[in-house]
């Protein structure tokens, strides 16, 4: 099996130097020069080993052996180059190198290419234009033009413009869409981003299943005040109310189903002066559950609690569902077919559930999808400090190659 | 008593409309071109009626009749015209506006000018450069250069950097600080921020009291995560903790004395991204209590009661004092005086305690200092509704003119 720990690990350093903060871990977001370089190296290295290179009209690169014609039906493996700011190495990176890996491995050894097309999704993450999986939902068909057209990003330009120099074309977003003849599956390698598999030993695991999400915009209104001279009785406090909110969306997992997590990663206050009471706070509410069941469960509570509050207080709370994503039971068949191909390498693969949501959660629906993880060493993530083993990644990368050859009947 | 309601309410329509952000409230940061248009508009009066204009080197502007020679002992009155971001029309403007009042007044009816030198104090607010009451505080000789230097506003200008285009002088500052032997003592007219005059219908106050501040920047610091793969169990978030933290911060007050309050009114995360676990949350505490003993034992609470949640939830909080003034009982002989002049013209003034600071605070241990509070309607301020009566206002102007006149033997 010629998967080389050394490539690898040349590419990942490689990608990690396209960062807006050098020395302050990854930030690339999607269409910055940061994210293009970063995305040239994969395309260079996918060239130089025979594949052509093809942008689809929602902005995702593709990247599949000459050898194959464009109908014929490959597997589809990838993940994203995109990152939240300050993030880490390994999150996405892994999911296009693994792939990127096995396409050279096979060149390097004068193989025929495997049937397999690299996938490059645009903007995963959701911190450039507020929405996740831009990339492969407008590819999938659940995002049209219209909606990319009001998604902006810091500076104002939305997906449409901002993806204009990158390939990105709304009027050829509906015939580029995903057609499911042309893909055996897709298999999406991706780091754990917790601590569950590292803890255990396991280098290497199948997803079963990825958690649903909802995420929700919360706007509080108070009214502004003088700090020194409104009595605490006489408040309406937006940041107070916040406060206590912020507090109840932490409670809220452990009365719903083990496993389930809720997250205020973002908070804006106005005026925002040490001296004034707080007249407007907004903040966001990130909330998964690996069944739909406790997602409806988690919403009620949501919209009870904060309502409660927000009437104790005399303020007022607008709460807004920004986003819905179902929990996804993956490929059994794509499943079973990894565990297989790990079983001809020698190893046993463990099952988990994906905490985090992936591409391959919007994919799934179209065609047969698995994921594998790597472990994340001590479960860090979107953190400069995030790290995955080499040896784990290339044997991500064995297991992948064969399990896409395997199906061909030729086994690497 | 020739105190006119109309030429009051011309100036604080002149005033109000030297705005950053008109029609949302005023903005006039310090040194800035709508702060420097309000000090103009005084001073253009001032100098209509016989004033001399004189900026001192700590940026505060005096207006001073030229009848009176600058050794001679006058009486000072004033306030600020800087404002928090989208504050009201009256907060600080009422103050320098009613002494230009009383010596228009003089002016108008052909009288000597009244023994009364205007001030208008630069930063009170403390908005603009993080500290207040700047201007009073280096002219008192309680801030030096040093510090001046280091005191940046929002573009990274410091105090002295932004002021040298308004008459800041590092260099001058040690030879042009308060010189208690040219004042009689200093009155401050202001209006009350909070709702107990207007609720009481006592339209003007003499405060015997200045409640003292201490303020703290807080900075949490956790580590970022994958808010999706990362166990409720196993995060150490630095949004979640700050929340706790300002929760314990507002119940402080209801664990002390009657009147305390705590504020936190401004803050900050990052990565601040709606799936990334916060790593760090910095955001400020106000506290202010009407005696020493008080903010002493809410000190103590503070640090003890953000250590604790920091400690219980494994972040690190780091805690600054950055600014602590002691409560300041204010001149029994110059309230008296307040008193006497409001008896003169028939009306007995109630008295109140001020929970806000302000520059009186900073000018009691050099000069004899008394202060008025006009009520402020529903007790709204730093806020675009805040509002007070032109005929309360008035009322001050009546007793600020008999007061300084009476003390001459010449009764208005």
């Amino acid at each position: 099996m010629p998967v080389s720990n050394e490539r690898l690990a040349n590419d990942l350093a490689a990608i990690a130097a396209a960062t807006e903060t050098p020395g302050q871990g990854a930030t690339r977001p999607t269409f910055s020069d940061a994210w293009a370089k970063a995305v040239e190296h994969v395309a260079a290295a996918a060239r130089a080993c025979g594949c052509v290179v093809r942008t689809d009209a929602a902005g995702n690169v593709h990247l599949r052996p000459s050898v194959h014609d464009r109908a014929s039906s490959l597997w589809l493996s990838g993940s994203h180059l995109d990152t939240v700011p300050h993030g880490g190495d390994f999150d996405g990176v892994v999911g296009v190198l693994v792939p990127l890996e096995v396409l050279r491995a096979a060149h390097v050894d004068s193989r025929t290419a495997p049937p397999l097309e690299l996938i490059i999704f645009a903007e995963e993450e959701g911190t450039t234009f507020g929405l996740g999986m831009i990339g492969s939902r407008a590819w999938a068909g659940t995002l049209g033009a219209d909606q990319l057209a009001q998604l902006r990003n810091a500076v104002g330009q939305s997906y449409l413009e901002a993806g204009s120099r990158h390939g990105v074309r709304a009027v050829c977003l509906a015939n580029e869409r995903i057609d499911a003849t042309h893909y055996c599956g897709y298999i999406e390698v991706h780091i754990e981003q917790g601590p569950s598999m590292w803890n255990r030993q396991e280098p290497v695991a199948v997803v079963t299943t990825i958690a649903g999400r909802r995420q929700y915009h919360v706007d509080v209104t108070g009214t502004a005040n003088h700090a020194g001279s409104t009595k605490m009785a006489d408040r309406r406090d937006a940041l107070a109310a916040a406060a206590e909110m912020i507090g109840a969306v932490e409670s809220l997992p452990a009365a719903l189903a083990s496993g389930a997590v809720a997250t205020v990663g973002r908070i804006a206050c106005r005026p925002n002066a040490v001296n004034v009471i707080a007249e407007h706070v907004s903040f966001t509410i990130d909330f998964r559950g690996a069944a739909d069941d406790i997602l409806e469960q988690g919403d009620s509570a949501i919209r009870a609690q904060l309502t409660a509050i927000a009437q104790k207080r005399g303020v007022h709370a607008a709460i807004q569902l920004t986003e819905s994503i179902d929990a996804t039971e993956l490929s059994p068949t794509a499943c079973r077919r990894l565990r297989e191909a790990a079983g001809q390498l020698g190893h046993s693969l463990p099952e988990t559930v994906s905490g985090a949501l992936h591409d391959a959660a919007i994919l799934a629906p179209y065609v047969p999808t698995a994921m594998l993880f790597v472990a994340s060493r001590d479960g860090i993530s979107h953190n400069p400090a995030e790290h995955s083993r080499i040896d784990d990644i290339a044997l991500a990368a064995q297991i992948l190659y064969t399990a896409v050859s395997g199906g061909e009947g030729e086994v690497a």
